[in-house]
Parts: structure tokens; C-alpha cells; sequence
């Protein structure tokens, strides 16, 4: 199944008419990959809402370094080149009056004020996000790309559990490279991130960076991680128990376990983002550990790691369907270990599907 | 030998001063980095001209998450905590009038309108580049780190070649990753970007992604790669023979290496940028080949992969004494194979410092 991207910027289309807006010059890299499908570093994208059947009027710009590329990957739209690509579509319109929005989150006063020197009949209206808006419902070729993410990342956590990784007397670090390198032997396009592995005490940080610390029996061991495919990202985290379980942490993962799967279960269209942080936080809470449950629920994934929307108590979305967003509940007792438990998961009408597959029972290896 | 990072705020403050400003208000976290040794992912610097010889009057900000690692990281300055750095400076700084720079390369048009909201008595003035421009002088401590990062990608590629890693059969994918798990042994924190392995016609592609194009007898092997150690960036390419060099392929490697031969020894204090690129340029030009060289020739490196100067046909600057520079000539032959060799280099009074060190010889392997 190809990408729409021509559906993309009919929706963008009708959003910026809403707004009375002739055009927004897309300057964002990833939202000019979600919206046209091109990968290049450098490129500005202007969608005009009176175009024509053609898109005649919607115009891509890049350098000189990606006219063979842009060509392949964007073969549906018109493509002019220059360096200065943001600036050249400012140019190229003219004197005549014509209200652009811009992604004022994004774009540095320097490069507005350089637009505003070119001496065209351009006026700038601020107007952030309104891609990113979009990107928060994902269509099913963008999930199938997750799906296949979080395909990878289930594998090589399997391949590594089964080939005797988790092992006391190996490294965070040396865990980590194996971790990364078996989700590329499993098609991953990339890391989403760099590999948490957080063994013994060291699992009470929440994001904890892999050192030369060496597992040993009776750890926690934290694994927070995920491949990229096709631009998109996946996002699981799993603790084991190394050699016998200790009560404590036993009690432990099973508490976090119960707040995640209440998380997951309250993923639903219309539900708002802070209550469901408020369900699953709500379970440790009463258990008596809200102190140690130190960050929000979750955020949404997609072609970045962390975007819209964010979960969490302070949150002011809702959720829709088609919506990708993680669910990790943590318990941290500093200096002792904690347990963090991650999903990626899809918001459904009828429920939400689980992208990640990797068991959640404790595991001890 | 530790970072002097007072003497770096020292420089800066005496460019302000100049500037009539009375302070600088910094959002670039590599900037910050420079400054202090921060290496958090939220932080904002303000560093004030007027400061007395404990800089109480310098403050850095970053939110809770940092709490601890700013207190060892930056011990020499006072640190305060908040949620949005930035925004907490400018409204910290009170209702009496002071003119503060503000980094307006990097600092988005949402982000200074917020800051102009606030109804402190701050004004601002656009004042970009100030800390990258200092940056292109590296310390010795910088060098260090540099050096220790061209090392591990020498030893990389020493242990690559040594263990028959570029073999006829061998996808530039298996030997990209080959080679980057290699450097990781050898100390480095990580890479550089993501590693260029080009073999036979996709050698002649300057910025070739590796695919599962096998190697075969007779290709060139571009490889062009880097090691990350503290923050700071290598870069290297070197261009190999498989199996037997044909004659064609021993001319265009001997032309290439003789137009980068001649670009290192043109690095000089006072020299201006775009001298040492016609000076290499020519060598490739009097062959009849200058049409066929489709990049600058190199490029400053340091905390960025790419920082200042450019050094290329149309760069402004002069090179001075400390800056670190690559100087990576190319010629492609498009749908044949193409040569690039690339070193790392300070600048020195007297010769430029080579910093890698992997032979320049034509390699048969």
C-alpha cells in the first residue's frame, strides 16, 4: 500500500482554508516528508488552497543535490531547485497580495526576517503545528510502517532473551549494541533512540544512558528501545529479573504491570489524554508509590519519537482514532531498581491494537 | 587536562561588550555545551558582561530532570530550575531596561514572541553566530578530544581492513556496520553520522547511503566515516581497490590524492578559505577533470559534523590558527566509480597537525 500524500494535502488544504489562508510554506523536514514523501535534508513546500486538480499551483523546492531524488519521490508534484529553498518560493510569488501561513514554530527570526526583505506581495501569518495536527491520526500505510517497527523490535528482544543475552557478567553497553544491532538484522531502517539498558540500581533512573555496569543475579534489568522503519519509530520497554525474583520485586512488576494494562484498556476516541494518565496513575497511586511514578504516561509516536499527544496529568488533548501513542507506567526506588512497562499501541473505535507483542508476564532469564 | 569553560564565557563576554550588549541570552544547547559542559537536552545561558570574578551574575537554567547533573557538570556557575529555560530568564530579569543578544539563528519566531509577552524590561537584539564563531578556534582541550575521536576511527578501519572486513561478497551495509561496531571498541561514544560505504558505480555517488549492493573484485570502496568522543567529530574517507587496480583507477586515485596533498598543505593562518579550495581545485582542473569535482573541498568540525569555516569555491572566511578543518577533494566518473580521500586537520602556525592518520597509499585489499 503506497502513501497518499495527495489525501495529506487535501486535508491540509481545508484546514488552511478555515483559517482564511492562501497558502502555508511548509519549512518543517519531517512534516515536507509526511506531506510529499521526501527524504532530503534540505526543501520548502507550499500548499496553496485555490489549486487544481493538477496541484498545479503546490510547488516543491530543494538543491541541486537531490534533483534525481526529489524526481523519484515526488513525482506528483512541481519541483523547482535552489539553495536557498524557503527563500525562492518567497520570491517566485510576485508582488501580488497573498496571505501565507508559516510554521512559526519552527522557522528562526532570522530566516522570517529574510523573507520579509525579499520585497514580495507575501504576508506572513504565524501558523504553527498545523501539520503536526494532522500527523497525530495515522492512515493505514503510516501504521503498517509502525507495525513493521515494532515487528522488529519484538524480534530481536526475543533473539536476545533466547541467545542467552541477559546474562550476568555482560555490560549495559554490550547488551544495548546487541539489542541495536539484531532490530537492523531484523529490517530496521535504524534506532529510534539511543538503547536504554538500566541494570540493578541503575533501573531507578528513568533514562538512564548504558554504561560499563555489569549485570548480575537478582538485578532489575531495564530495557527501553526501538527500530525505525521507513521514518517511523517504536517504542517498547520491558524489565526482566536476572536469575530468582525477590519478592519485593515481584510486588513491584506486578503493580506496574496492573497500571499498564489499565492504560492500555482506557485508550479510546473522545477519552481525554489526562484521564487516561489519571487511570493507570490512579493504581499506583493507591498502592502508594505516586512519589515514585516520576514522568507522564506516554506520547504519541510516529515520525519522530515523541510528538502529539502527550499523556499525561497536565495534558490537554483528546483522544481520536488513529491516534499511535505509548502507555509506560514506572516505579523507581532510587537507589534500589524500578520497573517501567511500554506499549505502542494504535487508538481504535472498538479497541486499541497492541503494536508491540512482546509478553509482559515477569520474566526471569 | 579539563575544559576551561570560564575562559571560553570570558571570550564571549568581551565580544558582547563590543557589541554594546549587556548580555547574551543562549538557546543553541551545543552553544551551551561550550560554554559550560552541560550536555542536557533543555537549557538556557545567560551570560551577563558586567559579571564580577565569581560570575553570581551568570546563570544557566535547565528543568528537573537535570537537577543533578547540572550541579556536576556545572559546578562554577549558579544553576536554577524551570520547566521553559529561556522564558524564565527573560522573566527573572525584572522591569529594569538592559539589552540582551539573543540567538536569533536558532531561536524560533513563537519563542521571541513569547519572550517579547513577558513585560520584563529586556530588549532584544539579534545577535547571531557569536558563540559558533568563537568555537571555530579549538582549545587544546578540544584538540584532545578530536584527536582521541580521529584515533578510534583509525584503529576502526585498521582492524577492518586487518580482518578482511572489505571482501568481494560483503554487502556496504554488513561493512558499514562492521566498521561502526568497530570504532565503539574502540572508545568512541558514538558515531559521527551515519557511515558512507559506497562500492564500484556507487562510489561515483558523493553522499552514497549503503545498501545491499555486494562488493566485487575490481570496485572502488569508498568509505567515509567518523567516531564521536566527548561531543567532538572525526571525518575521513579513504577510497580502496578490490582485487586489481586497473589503470584508469590508479590515475584517478593518484589525481585526487595529489589535489588533497596539495589542499592540506595549503592550510594556513591568514590564508583565505576559498584559496586552499582553488589550490587543491586546480590540480583536479589542469587534468580535465574540474567538472567532475562536485563539492566544496571541506569543512570545519568540531561539536557539529559541519560547522564553520566552509571551505569551498565561493567560502568568505580566512582560516585562523585552531580551527580543525577536513579537506576531502572527489572526483566521479558517474555510472563507473569515483575517488574521494578526506583528512581531519588543525591549523597551525607553523604546518597543519594531521589528526587521522590512516595511510593515503592506494590500498589493493
Amino acid at each position: 500500500m503506497a502513501a497518499d500524500h495527495a489525501s495529506r494535502r487535501a486535508a491540509l488544504r481545508a484546514t488552511l482554508t478555515d483559517r482564511g489562508l492562501d497558502a502555508l510554506l511548509v519549512t518543517d523536514l519531517l512534516n515536507i516528508r509526511y506531506l510529499t514523501g521526501f527524504t532530503g535534508s534540505n526543501a520548502a513546500l507550499l500548499v496553496t488552497t485555490d489549486d487544481d486538480a493538477d496541484e498545479s499551483r503546490t510547488v516543491v523546492c530543494t538543491d541541486g543535490r537531490y534533483v534525481t531524488q526529489i524526481a523519484e519521490q515526488v513525482p506528483d508534484l512541481r519541483a523547482v531547485v535552489a539553495r536557498a529553498a524557503a527563500a525562492h518560493l518567497v520570491e517566485s510569488a510576485g508582488p501580488q497580495t497573498t496571505a501565507w501561513g508559516f510554521e512559526s514554530h519552527v522557522v528562526t527570526v532570522d530566516e522570517h526576517a529574510r523573507w520579509s526583505g525579499l520585497g514580495s506581495g507575501v504576508t506572513f501569518t504565524a501558523a504553527p503545528g498545523l501539520v503536526e495536527q494532522l500527523r497525530t491520526v495515522k492512515d493505514e500505510h503510516e501504521i503498517g510502517l509502525l507495525r513493521a517497527a515494532c515487528t522488529a523490535a519484538d524480534r530481536a528482544l526475543a533473539d536476545l532473551v533466547a541467545a542467552g543475552g541477559l546474562r550476568p557478567g555482560r555490560t549495559e553497553k554490550e547488551v544495548g549494541r546487541d539489542l541495536e544491532s539484531r532490530m537492523l538484522d531484523h529490517g530496521a531502517d535504524g534506532i529510534s533512540f539511543e538503547t536504554i539498558v538500566a541494570a540493578g540500581a541503575n533501573s531507578a533512573i528513568p533514562h538512564h544512558r548504558p554504561t560499563s555496569t555489569v549485570l548480575a543475579s537478582g538485578d532489575f534489568v531495564k530495557l527501553d528501545f526501538g527500530a525505525q522503519v521507513g521514518g517511523y519509530h517504536s517504542d517498547m520497554t520491558r524489565t526482566y529479573v536476572l536469575g530468582r525474583a525477590a519478592d519485593w520485586q515481584r510486588e513491584l512488576y506486578d503493580l506496574v504491570l496492573r497500571a499498564q494494562q489499565a492504560g492500555c484498556e482506557a485508550l479510546a476516541p473522545g477519552v481525554d489524554c489526562a484521564a487516561v494518565d489519571a487511570v493507570s496513575r490512579s493504581v499506583i497511586t493507591d498502592a502508594g508509590y505516586g512519589e515514585l511514578f516520576l514522568h507522564g504516561l506516554g506520547h504519541g509516536v510516529g515520525l519522530e519519537i515523541h510528538e502529539a499527544p502527550g499523556i499525561g496529568a497536565a495534558a490537554t488533548g483528546t483522544l481520536v482514532a488513529g491516534a499511535t501513542v505509548t502507555v509506560e507506567p514506572g516505579v523507581y526506588f532510587s537507589g534500589r531498581g524500578g520497573v517501567r512497562i511500554e506499549d505502542t499501541l494504535v487508538v481504535r473505535e472498538q479497541a486499541p491494537e497492541l503494536l508491540t507483542l512482546t509478553d509482559k508476564t515477569l520474566t526471569v532469564v
